[in-house]
């Protein structure tokens, strides 16, 4: 008899990511990507990871490959929570984070995957930002909650908007910093009125913040969460600061929440590598991130100025804004937003930017309802400065090309 | 106002793992741990593992340190169906294992994750042995099914009783190779009869399989799902023939499931570790395994025969059995299994135990009904065999002056 494999109601939810099957089409050597979410490799360090290796397992191999607790290596707590503390007071909002309130992930995906687990039955409403992470959503889909899109600009969450759909969320889910995909920061102002609206209504937060050291001239403002930690849950992630191939990252959670969580990683994974833990605290230990990552965000503020500069070259600027293509400036991160002219679409435009050699991915999937069709998500981390100037002018012939048709 | 955390209701449901508490009471030092299911890290390859190290970071290291294919190491994943080809064959049963049916995940507990995610419904009736996997349970718990024990004996499970209960079970999990926490093996009569039974009614079959090389005499009989590969999933571990502390397993799925656990994959963690990936790679090539696992083999036999001695001269056999401890004989693996004299509970000789220097784990907790009171888990593999005599010499001693009292 055929095998009687059924599937659970959820599956049918789940879908292979769109970007993935957009980007398909960019898969051809030699082309100019602006697709890819992946962290300039010339960044990593290589050297001190090597050194780590020998260190870690000269100094304790059988704790290094051994089974560990689900709660993460203590050290690496320790040091994460001393760090948020210390750049959080830095911003002026002071944040005692224990070391017990700090959970070590497998990279910062698996933290939206853990609260997923014990925050969204099936018809729970999530606010997201619009447009927000589709790698959260992603990871969401499975508990089958109801994502609702929350109006957003460039500097952040409309609050009104998010007054009017805040009753019953379970929680609304934020990426302050340089957001994937807009590049777009919240300003002080906005934040402390959604600090002051999560305080009021009880609404939790849920505050993802992989690329905020990522800054090009000034550290954006203090973490949500340092508002109001008992209301708030925090990731972090190692990929941007250090390597994404390790799959370091971590969260930290209220009383409230923390043992659920853990209970839910154990039951996941049972804890992340032991052996990656104690090679990110050898790294990062004597205020390495200190010397390292200022030379990360040189490197992209440059590539970051290029594309700003290639852009306004290829579509000078001043006219009407449905005439060309218009961009933003992000503050920080590895994304910049771009709208294409009225009557365009990057979905369809896609295939033929790829044939002129450039790739980028089109924003409409990236909004939990209907989308901006005339978006487009830029990266500038991974190109170089001359495959950006290329990449902008091999854009700018396929969108005149495809509007001359 | 209070924060307003909301937990899911399947959170209601998970909860911290009972061995976890239970164990709690033997975190003293100098306790010999008959309790733990850590592999002996005498076995862990160092030298190995630091060579590969420097050879992933020199050969390619923006390839181990980036973002990468959700799938996994192309690779490792033919290392793995080559492997698994060879070893069924040997036993009898070809198995043409296509790479691009293995999936790497974090460590084999991320696989019965990832199965729960896409087969199990709020209700759904998932069958396991008696006992069983407590981490396993853990896994399937968010998903809310209904865990239904069918009964099991020394060479397996009860075909009739299996029977009875399959009609509408959504998947038997099941680990036939020196199990967790019995050591008991399924026997050939009983695969066979298995495997006739899933293919004349449909029932798919989830195969774990961490344990499988550890054999002490002679490999075991071939993977049920080598016999009916359209309707197995296949979950394997690097964790007891390499080391735990990288969590590195797989999955090795039919083509009806494979792109649900694809995505499940996808939004769970992205990937498992570039990096660790490529090192068991780099380790396992040019046949390491095939001279390593011996030595793991010889080790953990040798204190398997060191227990079984202490136990035969402490506990003499020949009378009634309900009069002394019994146990069996694993043909492999890591673990023992014992019963009490009647009348006598594990759960209360724990902590008796553990003032004469000893620990080990209740059985009970390993069934998902009913468990049996009198059962106890004895791992023979952390402690030497110097270690196993003195702590089934404080065995006899704790369990003579309880039955005293």
């Amino acid at each position: 008899m055929t095998p009687h494999w059924t599937l659970a109601e959820r599956a049918a939810k789940m879908n292979p990511s769109v970007i993935r099957e957009i980007l398909k089409v960019t898969e051809r050597p030699g082309i100019i990507s602006f697709a890819g979410g992946l962290p300039s490799s010339k960044t990593f360090p290589v050297a001190e990871f090597e050194a780590a290796c020998a260190k870690v397992l000269s100094k304790d191999p059988s704790g290094a490959l051994q089974y560990a607790a689900s709660e993460g290596y203590g050290p690496l707590r320790e040091l994460v929570a001393e760090q948020l503390g210390r750049q959080s007071a830095a911003a002026g909002v002071p944040w005692k984070v224990d070391p017990a309130q700090v959970l070590i992930t497998t990279g910062s995906q698996q933290g939206l995957d853990l609260v997923a687990k014990i925050l969204i039955d099936a018809g729970s409403r999530v606010l997201v930002e619009s447009p927000t992470y589709l790698g959260a959503v992603m990871a969401f889909t499975p508990m089958e909650p109801t994502v609702v899109s929350v109006a957003s600009d460039d500097e952040g969450l409309d609050m009104a908007d998010l007054a009017s759909k805040t009753p019953d969320a379970r929680f609304l889910y934020v990426l302050p910093n340089f957001q994937n995909p807009t590049g777009r920061t919240m300003n002080e102002a906005r934040r402390a009125a959604l600090a002051a609206h999560a305080q009021a209504t009880g609404l939790p937060i849920m505050e993802d913040n992989p690329y905020g050291d990522l800054w090009f001239e000034q550290a954006p403002a203090a973490p949500l969460t340092a508002r109001n930690p008992e209301g708030g849950i925090y990731l972090g992630s190692f990929s941007k600061v250090l390597a994404p191939g390790l799959r370091m990252g971590f969260i930290v959670a209220p009383k409230a929440v923390y043992p659920k969580l853990l209970q839910a990683k154990q039951a996941a994974d049972l804890h992340s590598p032991s052996f990656n833990q104690r090679l990110i605290f050898e790294v990062m230990q004597d205020g390495f991130l200190d010397r390292h990552v200022p030379t990360i965000r040189a490197l992209y503020k440059g590539q970051r100025d290029a594309m700003l500069a290639s852009l306004a070259q290829h579509f000078p600027q001043g006219g009407n804004p449905d005439d060309t293509l218009t961009w933003n400036t992000p503050a920080g991160g590895m994304f910049l937003w771009a709208r294409l002219p009225a009557g365009m679409n990057a979905v369809d435009l896609l295939p033929h930017a790829v044939d002129k050699g450039v790739a980028f991915v089109p924003g409409a999937p990236f909004y939990a309802g209907q989308g901006d069709a005339r978006a487009m998500r830029l990266s500038f981390v991974t190109p170089s400065v001359e495959e950006i100037q290329r990449g902008v002018a091999a854009l700018a012939q396929a969108i005149a090309e495809q509007r001359g048709r």
